[in-house]
């Protein structure tokens, strides 16, 4: 009897814990549009001294009308809530139910719900809530539901519709329409004030972005706020590049909060005639992502460094992943694609990953790259590789392959006499913020970007069960990556030459291409090592002044084992920022310049943003190649822990995956390592064999050894560093 | 002194008279976009018994960030009024201005204006108002205009932006913005009233169209509309296929205007509960086109014929060209096609004719043919050359020529081995309701229609300035008319047959194909005495029930000279309808079916529609067959009238041209003509050479006499017509 009552609580808990899970009902939309939608919005909230600047590429739109469906199995009749944005019907088994009903009533047994949606200004969109009947994304949709009839009134029967499954976001109240989405907010007061001219200068402490909230305002007359990420910038009236204008006529005391969100850290509050107010506080916005990736170490710069990235990276991750917080606030392939390795190794935040690659691409027909920038384009391709290759999530490759294509089609129209891609009217060949860098001709670094998308092309064609295409995609890469060491590799230079011009290889040596075909793993070791010799250790070959490239020259030589080196070069090029004061880490950074010359950039006093995502890299460098975390297999089924102290006595930090945290712990003796999934490998390199309960060390070359980490377990391994 | 007076005078004449063209300001945007805004609107209005009916195919959406710009040379600096629909910023000269101002001022001498509109529910427009800065259709308008810069602040040199020539409708009034654009509408009575159950049915007299007005409502309850283009439909409270409802709640007397229009000639009301009205009314919405075209003659039902078709393409003539006023007031390719024809000969409103060209286009890509129909994407090909032929407007087909080849892509992308057309998922053939009309294989009046579309591109190729694809297309033409006269000519039944299945011809002869072939004058002659003896003129072949494919039918036959036979078969069809009590014509029209039957459709029994564009066809064949009328030159430039009675003993009428009318009247002795316009023809038939005043007459064969017709001056012709 007591075995019986058990399975009859289990039996009465699967029967309420059943429809609870069904019940998990979302706003649902065609896939892609609400993201589309919400990028447009988010970019147009630019403004330049006070003049609107959007975007100057194609803003793609939503489709305006949109049919949802789903075939449900009841087992007793239903009622069932609909909110919807838009002018809608209804159609039960495809009969239309009569005006524009709030709820249905669906009989028991097999029916099919309808919902077909108008809306022009706002995204088509539906939230269905019955017991068992919810929306999600198991619901498919369509923008041409091609449902014609005949004479007679028969439904065609061969119409040839592509359903896909609706997209959504975490919109989970029926009652707050897709549209009026905001990010949350909290009240924030400033850290001190100090008079400037006629009003004050305040100060919130640290680099910060919000709604400036003025308390108490009243009069007749014009208030104006100058918005800076430095003093300088804020008092600076004429030149700020941010601002707000109120022209008021309040006779009574009243509270007004900006429209418009700005990036800060000084507030410099002006008025003019009889204008008053009683204070000035701030509403900061952000993104609601959990900071689960950690990091601490022995070295308390580094520490500082870390935690001043991550901070750098919460501000700019917003609706999407944008660039700058200050100035764009767009969504700049290039900069997106840091930002997911190091939202890999931070929030972990898969929707965010997917929302802004939804946006960049937005919708056919391709007039134009990616922000109409070549290499733009090619990190989108690789940012949908390792979406997959971190979350495991191939539905999401399956819904965005149609897009990929069309967007690989465009790029190989593109092709020159030689198969190769060089600028084209309507192209920004952009790489890098460098001085005489020079785009002419054939760029071999857009060549080796363009490969590396084909390979992606190839696994992914893999992913959506697209086997023709894989094979050709795989085919084409591997004909232009014979073509880029044919036509690139310079011998006597041991590197890959920084163009051609006129089918002719120039003299010129960068370090794009060459930092890339390390991680990429091009070269072959000998090509590899004259690499690192020739390039990216040679003084001579133009330096990196951007986070955005140092990112991937340090990325490459960590690639190669120089934790050491790279530890100094953080230390000096982010520890340089922290030491000029920085809160948060900057657009570019040239330790030869001075003083007010660091806010400089674009022709413009203040131009310069002071919270760039690429900024943010040592997140990323740190996690994946000091804690040493990566996945082998998708979504972390498979993966490797290779720490690297680079220095450091110790170092211990948290690297998060879909399913749970991977946790390292390491000094100069001992390596504890901690995992919520998968089956890791640690590697570790010792002079004598490591020493570990529970399991097995095995050595794979002389001095390295691998150690089999299995999910849910503690691992405590003593080992015997080389002498570095 | 007196000369140099005139001088003066002419001088300051000119001085006046220049800014008053030049200030002829209207709202402007991407050409294309408000038609395709609008048309959403409208064919989003659509409901059947309460329900929203939207359109099966995929809806489209205008660029929801556009950049407006234009050069002007000012001999004075200007204050000039802007006028925007979203959210913009404006430049001088590159140089953005702080906020959004209503007015700038642009300094003398030469200066760029631009403006950069954002707006995501209506289109991005302007209208700009200064002296002489005004916007129309001279801006040039681009959704990227790709402006980068580099990090010193320089603007991109080549940035290979399309710029393309602004769209407006006739919107000119600055304080109306695009989104607010509504048709006219005037009150209209009721002419009769008669109890029906606790309400009344109104008559209104005929078919009619627009926004039903309660006056005095007043109560608690429900108070219900329903409409019939028919008495028995307005009584059928159950099956009327549209209606209102109002559950109002007003304890004071209150009018109420229902919120979308209405086609119907009775209106049944109904109220339960405490609800009274007052009276009943209506608001008469309609297109504020000029009736230009006029036919009357010796037979007063044909009069009576012209005059309700007339009518009844009024009624279906609104911001587009649509099908029917009752139940789709959607815009049907192959339905619009035939408004086009008929409003040449009528209002010759060429705007609306680009409006539904454009509208029904949408944007890129296709994904569909028009209104998911194969043979509705070749009329819009024709539609386009037509409105050429008729208008002379070359700008037109220039703007719209990337369309025509994205479209013609799809196309041509979707042949057969055969290089043939035939039925692929997605695809809806249509060619005609009729019934046990096989769609199966390759139906030979696809193949004509696509080589007509064929040469409709090789010509507008050149209008274009495309030189390759002129001959592209023609080549493909050639082949593709040679084939089908290879594949589909059958010898023994002197005729086209109806299709091929399994690479064989199939013994099926329809009037389709063999109709158009006459009138594309694809046929020998002795192939089309062939076509007209054992197709046209052959009961045994099944008969055409529609207006839709009578059009065709009875032009074919119009074009090989029966206009005596075609004048009966006008009396007898439409001439039916009116017996029957029509105020407009239908979808369909069968003699054999009896009372109510003629009401039925698409298994519904007032699913009819009784007001149907396609059905007042005389206009165009009376028009262009009888007073017989029609342009050889684009725009009229040259022309030919070849007049024919039919049998009539005499008539007169008007057809318009962009330039002005044409007249002729006609009876069995004279001939009298005059033109506003180009240089006509007069081909006459006459048994001795006709005698005229200030005119030559030139026999062109026995008994055919040809006579110059000048623009500015009347000729009257004698001539003595031969014996029919």
């Amino acid at each position: 009897m007591k075995n019986f009552n058990k399975i009859l609580l289990l039996l009465l808990f699967s029967c309420f814990a059943l429809p609870t899970f069904a019940q998990k009902a979302s706003w649902i939309w065609y896939p892609g549009d609400f993201d589309i939608y919400m990028s447009n919005v988010m970019q147009n909230r630019r403004t330049e001294r006070g003049s609107f600047f959007p975007v100057f590429w194609k803003m793609d739109s939503h489709y305006v009308l949109v049919d949802f469906h789903k075939e449900f199995s009841l087992t007793q009749p239903e009622e069932v809530k609909l909110f919807v944005e838009g002018t809608y019907n209804v159609k039960i088994d495809g009969q239309a139910v009569s005006g524009f009903p709030k709820t249905v009533n669906i009989p028991a047994g097999k029916h099919k719900l309808s919902l077909k949606v108008y809306s022009q200004g706002a995204v088509p969109a539906i939230f269905v809530q019955g017991k068992t009947v919810v929306s999600d994304e198991t619901w498919l949709t369509t923008f041409e539901d091609k449902e014609w009839i005949d004479q007679s009134g028969k439904v065609s029967d061969k119409s040839g519709t592509t359903f896909v499954t609706a997209g959504s976001w975490n919109l989970t109240d029926p009652t707050k329409l897709p549209s009026q989405f905001k990010l949350p907010t909290k009240p924030l007061q400033a850290v001190s004030k100090k008079k400037a001219e006629a009003g004050a200068l305040y100060d919130f402490g640290r680099e910060t972005f919000g709604f400036i909230k003025l308390h108490g305002l009243k009069g007749k007359g014009r208030a104006s706020l100058y918005y800076g990420e430095s003093p300088e910038e804020a008092l600076s009236t004429d030149k700020c590049e941010t601002l707000d204008h109120l022209d008021i006529d309040l006779a009574q005391k009243k509270d007004s909060i900006m429209p418009l969100s700005k990036a800060f850290r000084y507030v410099n509050y002006q008025a003019n005639g009889g204008v008053s107010v009683d204070s000035v506080s701030m509403l900061y916005e952000y993104a609601p992502v959990t900071e689960r990736g950690s990091f601490k170490s022995s070295d308390t710069e580094l520490n500082k460094i870390y935690d001043v990235a991550k901070y750098t990276f919460h501000l700019n991750t917003r609706e999407f992943f944008i660039d700058g917080i200050k100035r764009d606030r767009w969504v700049w392939s290039g900069d997106a694609y840091q930002s997911y390795l190091m939202n890999y190794y931070s929030f972990f935040d898969a929707p965010t990953v997917k929302r802004t690659l939804l946006a960049q691409r937005g919708k056919d027909p391709v007039t134009a790259h990616i922000n109409t920038i070549m290499d733009y384009s090619f990190y989108w391709f690789l940012g949908i590789y390792d979406y997959y290759k971190f979350t495991g999530d191939q539905k999401f490759v399956q819904d965005i392959y149609p897009r990929m294509q069309s967007l690989m089609t465009y790029i190989d129209g593109r092709k020159n006499k030689n198969g190769l891609l060089e600028w084209m009217p309507g192209d920004w060949i952009f790489i890098d913020w460098a001085d005489k860098l020079s785009k002419d001709g054939e760029v071999s670094f857009e060549q080796l970007l363009y490969a590396r998308s084909l390979e992606t092309m190839a696994l992914c064609a893999k992913l959506a069960n697209d086997t023709d295409g894989a094979a050709r995609y795989d085919k084409q890469a591997k004909e232009l990556k014979a073509k880029i060491f044919e036509l690139y590799w310079n011998q006597s230079k041991n590197a890959l030459v920084h163009s051609r011009i006129n089918d002719k290889q120039t003299d010129n040596v960068t370090r794009y291409a060459n930092m890339f075909g390390i991680f990429f793993d091009y070269f072959t070791p000998e090509q590899k090592l004259g690499v690192k010799n020739n390039v990216l250790l040679n003084d001579k070959v133009a330096k990196i002044t951007t986070p955005y490239m140092r990112f991937y020259e340090l990325e490459a030589l960590c690639a190669m084992g120089e934790q050491s080196y790279v530890l100094k070069e953080m230390k000096n090029y982010w520890g340089g920022m922290l030491k000029l004061g920085a809160t948060s880490f900057w657009e570019e950074y040239n330790p030869d310049k001075k003083g007010v010359e660091h806010l400089e950039m674009y022709g413009r006093p203040y131009g310069k943003s002071l919270c760039h995502a690429w900024g943010a890299s040592p997140i990323y460098l740190l996690g994946k190649y000091y804690l040493g975390v990566s996945p082998v297999t998708a979504g972390y089924e498979t993966y490797t822990i290779e720490p690297s102290l680079g220095g450091l006595e110790w170092m211990e930090g948290k690297v998060p995956t879909a399913n749970g945290d991977i946790s390292v712990y390491m000094n100069k003796k001992e390596i504890k390592v901690g995992s919520a999934v998968g089956t890791g490998t640690l590697k570790i390199k010792s002079k004598s064999k490591p020493a570990v309960k529970g399991a097995e060390v095995k050595e794979i070359s002389k001095g390295t050894y691998e150690i089999k980490i299995e999910k849910g377990k503690d691992y405590l391994v003593n080992y015997n560093p080389p002498t570095p």
